[in-house]
């Protein structure tokens, strides 16, 4: 699959995007006129130095305003038109997108059009260049490819042909069907960019809301299965108008962008003619069957901390690492892992982030299949040297840093626990409290990476993710997004911090990034549970008095069931499936803190109850410096 | 006018807001129930909470999902009304919202709504207490407030009455004419809120987008003239949801909210029945006929660097302070003062933001009414000891703390360059430059503070503001807006900086705070000047040649004006109206500097240009430290 973006789409200067764009693996690059004609270099500069750092120039774009202007606007929009054609040649590119006509004098008219076209392509071919016509979803008489490619049609030139933009088709609910009767060869290049699905004028959500292919709600693969329909094997180039990205740093803008397109192409590598795109093979999306393991990297004082709050929460060491100083805490099929490393990634990490969940582990179907895949996707290998007849546990990097175990049940990866751990027993022998597994992760990221995991976590698992959803933390708006499978065995929660005073934020500036804030673990019986951790000494999370008179109001709850609530400080909520448990730990270093749950077919994630959850933890943590607000 | 705003307008938690919002000088609040269930104390704790505070509880809110409802579900929302009624009465308040129906299982039919609040005023009177009922813009079978009233007409109650939200009827645009039929006893109270127009989704637009009145696009103050006619004497509560506003200072947002209400006040003031309203009476908004002056606050060092820039641009020293290490410089109507003292407010300014044009004076009709008015607006009153025989010159704090000095031609006032200076010779007299007047003044400011800045400007001066502008930085996005006059004799441009690697985001930061980056000069022959300039030995601004070729094929120039345009380094514009040609220095004190303008009869203010002169800009301050992005 050959791949393009738009330099438009991520910020900095010229040179420092073509870098991040080159870097990132892209084949080409489209120029976007501001870029250039703001630079100090000549066309034939950035041409040389496009071509320097292995690049195509795909596309020079835009052309406004072109076709059906009456006299004497027609003859000017001529001439600008060959002036564009001079630098187009001086940077060394052929094609030129000229996007369909917005002005208010711009007469309407398919043939008038056509003939307009018709008269550039003679131009164009004078100097062996090429145009290719799109229409934008807000073009004054042309808004919809159906039509562009009519006028196309009939210009009825070689070097006149279509441009797609899968935003201003699908962002009009226009069929895509109507692609595949196009002939390939008149297809130039496609753009694409995705879109979340907010109903708002078209102009402003294109300039200010597009984003990269998946990290969307648009069908884009559906887009770019028509396109492959008809053959085409040329360039797949985004072109993204986003006020994030172009705040953002363009390395990971860049690379986000390639990891889209590749995973494009692997979801529609099946479609008939898709051979024509060459697109990377790679293994399916790796199924997952749950979390296997969680790790904590911390130092001896943080151990005892969080060895007495698993002891309270009914864990018990179970095994300790043969060579490393790694204790496992287990209770149904949930494992803590406990690091005391001070070398090595997880010693790394404890010098960076201080004590934290630096590191999960996923059950997946085939490990090194899923490796490759995401390896394939750009993500990055994990390997760090093991003893002889340790297990080298495929592993990759997370967004921001973290780590992702990746566990079968093949071979020797299956028998881990018998062969890098050796059973231990555990001092204190707490009463189990009926924890039977990692229901789910909430992650805490920074607001401008959410996207980036988004696509990471979709596009190597099979997962899907949730419309946003924003929880009202005290100090401002904390963004939250769920990724998840149809079994329900992966639930991440993403939670987008924008301000370092919310209590998300608070924690991003206090672990110096993203990480896992807290670990929800399920049980069948929350009230058995609530009995047990009492008996253990669990402080649980004081819920404010004022929320069970609403909840019990809310839903209409027996008196006896609120007050039971209200005694074990558990949190209720119910969704058309059915109803929800939640009860809170109090936080561990700076902001880590456990939930327990019980799910009775309820599908979400109790986010009404966030903002109690919320303002009951920032009074725990006020003391040692965070603000109130 | 009483005044009133909502708990969830602003960020904190409960002690926080009601903190500030007493400081702001509101009469009263809303409780808004999650800020409250959130809150440890019991109701009766935040109810003398409040009233210690010096408010009162204008409104407990919301109540939802109540009218229509088919049984079962019926009687559990009468249940959960007594549930709500108890918590009033424990709070001290009699008022409750109930917005209309949502649930997808609520019944439509105005008689059966009317009949269950009839029923809700039954038990409400039981307890003294009343509700108010609101028509959400996107309710399931009410979304008019002119049915909510039709609903609390035929239920007849004297505890039931209607609750008005200028939001929900102006996003719908529902005819504001209907408001003056509704009996004044039967409005319960008043919600408030503005937004910018664009055209969205209404649930989206208001959760995110809503501002303070006066912020936004909607016409409020028509609305609360419509209310006033109908001899309306209670509150007018503020209620805006903004993810912004959520995150920023409680303080800073309640102090713009109280500011709306009152300009509010004033802008109906004249109405029918207004009278009833009580509004604070204060002079009208002032004329502004110009910039009488610009004062820089520098070392003796930045004096020398500013002086030669000066000198160079053709200004040359007219006067002195008679006291004060104050020099003038003068060309045409402009005059520039160069500040050296190390105490007063001019010597604090440099030690907190070094070299920096950190007062400004507007010549305004009357200088004595513009400070009344923009006291009586909440803005503070600058004055500091003058010697005898001096001026005390009237000036006003602005938001980020610079001043703003008001001068008029009446009185003393009138003679300020008699008075307070003496005339004085230049070592150095350079040519002119046939520099007139100020064409425009440009402030940056933290993007945050954009809205509390156009409030502040249009609610003191007769000013307008225009829709904002997104002017692309090679590193983000910078939002422009300009407060402007018809005269044109007022035009300040302010640019918000969302993140310090913008050029305006570097000024910020060096300068910590908001300012004048740069002040735009008028001349009638760009030519002249730039001949003038040249053999004073000024440095133009240089800008990259790829500009020249576009602009001249973008607007089909002569191409012997674009040569001259080239060679002198301006730029050009055009727009409906005419021409545009702007020339920059280059930089003075991390980020300061001068622009000369030719206008022909354009409107602008060349937003098109900004990329170029920003890219510019940008390279000669890059070695002193600013990151390419």
């Amino acid at each position: 699959m050959k791949t393009s973006i738009a330099t438009v789409s991520i910020s900095g200067e010229l040179p420092e995007k073509l870098e991040a764009i080159a870097r990132a693996g892209f084949d080409g690059v489209e120029i976007f006129e501001n870029d250039f004609l703001a630079f100090d270099g000549s066309p034939r500069d950035v041409g040389r130095m496009v071509r320097d750092f292995g690049l195509e120039i795909t596309l020079f774009q835009p052309f406004r305003d072109f076709e059906g202007m009456p006299e004497p606007y027609r003859k000017r929009t001529f001439d600008r038109a060959e002036r564009k054609f001079d630098i187009m040649q001086e940077l060394g590119t052929d094609l030129v997108l000229v996007c369909s006509n917005v002005s208010p004098v711009a007469l309407g008219g398919i043939d008038r059009a056509a003939e307009d076209f018709r008269e550039l392509g003679e131009r164009a071919a004078k100097r062996g260049l090429r145009v290719g016509y799109e229409a934008l979803a807000w073009g004054r008489h042309i808004n919809d490819h159906r039509d562009a490619w009519e006028i196309v049609r009939r210009a009825d030139h070689s070097s006149i042909g279509l441009i797609l933009d899968s935003f201003h088709s699908l962002a009009r609910k226009i069929d895509i069907g109507s692609i595949r009767s196009i002939p390939k060869d008149k297809i130039f290049i496609v753009q694409l960019a995705d879109a979340p699905l907010i109903d708002m004028d078209l102009l402003y959500w294109s300039r200010h809301f597009r984003n990269m292919p998946g990290e969307g709600d648009l069908p884009v693969a559906d887009f770019v299965a028509a396109i492959a329909e008809t053959g085409y094997d040329g360039y797949f180039s985004l072109e993204i108008f986003n006020d994030q990205f172009r705040g953002g740093s363009a390395k990971a803008i860049a690379a986000d962008g390639h990891r889209s397109l590749i995973y494009l192409g692997d979801q529609v590598r099946r479609k008939p003619n898709a051979a024509a795109l060459s697109v990377t093979t790679m293994p399916d999306r790796a199924g997952v069957e749950g979390i296997a393991f969680i790790e904590f990297s911390v130092s001896e004082t943080d151990a005892r901390e969080l060895v007495a709050m698993l002891h309270s929460l009914g864990f018990r060491r179970t095994a300790i690492h043969r060579t490393k100083k790694v204790s496992v805490y287990q209770q149904g099929e949930i494992r803590i892992l406990i690091n005391l490393e001070t070398v090595g990634f997880a010693g790394a990490a404890y010098a960076v982030h201080g004590a934290s969940a630096y590191a999960m582990a996923l059950h997946v179907d085939d490990a090194a299949a899923a490796l490759t895949r995401a390896v394939s996707l750009g993500a990055e290998h994990f390997a760090q040297p093991v003893r002889p007849g340790e297990l080298e546990i495929p592993a990759i990097r997370g967004v921001g840093g973290g780590l992702i175990y990746l566990i079968d049940r093949k071979g020797e990866l299956g028998r881990l626990w018998e062969i890098d751990f050796q059973p231990a027993e555990d001092d204190h022998v707490p009463r189990s409290a009926h924890l039977q597994t990692v229901d789910h992760v909430a992650q805490t990221v920074a607001y401008e990476e959410m996207l980036t995991w988004l696509l990471f976590y979709t596009s190597i698992f099979e997962a899907r993710k949730s419309p946003m959803v924003d929880i009202i933390d005290p100090a401002g708006v904390v963004r939250s997004q769920v990724i998840d499978n149809d079994q329900g065995t992966l639930r991440i929660t993403l939670n987008g911090a924008e301000n370092r005073r919310t209590l998300a934020g608070h924690f991003l500036a206090e672990k110096f990034g993203s990480g896992i804030q807290h670990i929800a673990l399920r049980t069948a019986d929350i009230f058995a549970t609530a009995e047990a951790l009492r008996a253990n000494g669990f402080n649980a999370l004081p819920i404010s008095p004022n929320y069970y008179g609403d909840v019990e109001a809310r839903f209409g709850l027996d008196p006896e069931l609120t007050e039971r609530l209200k005694a074990e400080n558990i949190l209720y909520d119910r969704d058309e499936f059915g109803e929800y448990f939640q009860l809170y730990s109090g936080t561990f270093a700076e902001g880590f803190f456990f939930e327990i749950v019980e799910r009775r077919d309820y599908r979400g994630y109790g986010a009404a109850n966030a903002i109690f959850r919320i303002a009951a933890l920032k009074k725990q943590i006020r003391p040692e410096g965070m603000p109130a607000r």
